[in-house]
């Protein structure tokens, strides 16, 4: 085998262990953890089927490919829920040094490719990069609602946090915000999402 | 909300359950089954990876979609092991009743835009299509080697099988199939394919 293909394909096995980095937010229908590789999928899928509803123009196989790698870094880094204030402080440094081990596994322009995928994912300021922050917020979002938000409750996430996490959303999208504000709404009452 | 979007969310929520179809693949390192979820986005991921050697130029962006929407309809439909071979005989059938139900939740013209994309996987006649069965097939032969075949022991896959299989694999790309090939050849001299 030459060795270009060599090394696609042992990337292709190693990101294999996505399916075992598991998040807070459970399956609908009170299952169990979901895990990164499930969570990467439905967002691009997500992000496909809901590109209408994008602020600005998106190039949409763009946004479903970010959608797909930006988890790839928590096979080392582990996953860093978006409410853990002291996680998140270690975040980036942890998630540097995943994304040089791994991405260096590929041929050099894919590793690149990748990388600048990742980072532009991170710093969420292209148009693309912002509709993926939506989808990675208003994914858990739903099925946290359709669990009557035992998540937030399991965490006892504030009603600050969760509208710190869904500024993204608004970047993404004016018209899932609403939606996302709705099902905030909803919650709050429901006594699901604390002061 | 618009009914538009209700339909649209209703059925984000729906393909959740995808995450609760498993399939006879075991992830690597010898883990637990796989499911629909994470085996479609690893094959998305895949496509886009390895583009270079489809033998015919494709639009990648539908490769990707159609990897990531082709399992969707077993969730009614369940899993059919590529070497069942009666549970192949009625496959058809239930995969068609389940790809109405399933996609007429979505507004009509998304619902038309999935149907077509995911028959078109089906006929495996337009490039992509055959790219796509490439990485359906090359995902679970990369963890099964990766696991010594023990998925084929399970289930006394023979080579003629296996190479049946496989004769989609050439369809989409000749230098996969040779990699196929010459995993195939490996595992039968380990004793891991029987004739």
């Amino acid at each position: 085998m030459d060795s270009r293909l060599e090394k696609q394909l042992a990337f292709v096995l190693e990101i294999d262990k996505v399916k075992n980095i598991f998040r807070q937010t459970h399956l609908s229908q009170h299952g169990r953890n979901e895990n990164d590789a499930e969570h990467s999928w439905h967002m691009a899928l997500m992000a496909y089927l809901l590109k209408e509803y994008s602020n600005e123009k998106i190039d949409i196989a763009k946004v479903m490919l970010m959608c797909l790698i930006h988890d790839i870094v928590e096979i080392d880094a582990g996953d860093t829920y978006a409410y853990d204030s002291i996680g998140l402080e270690t975040q980036k440094a942890r998630e540097d040094a995943a994304k040089e081990r791994i991405f260096s596994i590929l041929p050099e322009e894919q590793k690149n490719e990748l990388i600048a995928l990742f980072d532009e994912f991170e710093e969420c300021e292209t148009a693309e990069s912002k509709f993926a922050h939506a989808m990675d917020n208003l994914q858990p979002l739903l099925l946290n609602n359709s669990n009557n938000g035992s998540d937030w409750q399991g965490h006892n996430v504030t009603v600050d946090q969760i509208y710190k996490r869904h500024s993204k959303t608004k970047l993404g999208s004016r018209k899932l915000f609403e939606i996302a504000d709705s099902i905030i709404q909803e919650n709050i009452k429901k006594g699901n999402l604390h002061e």
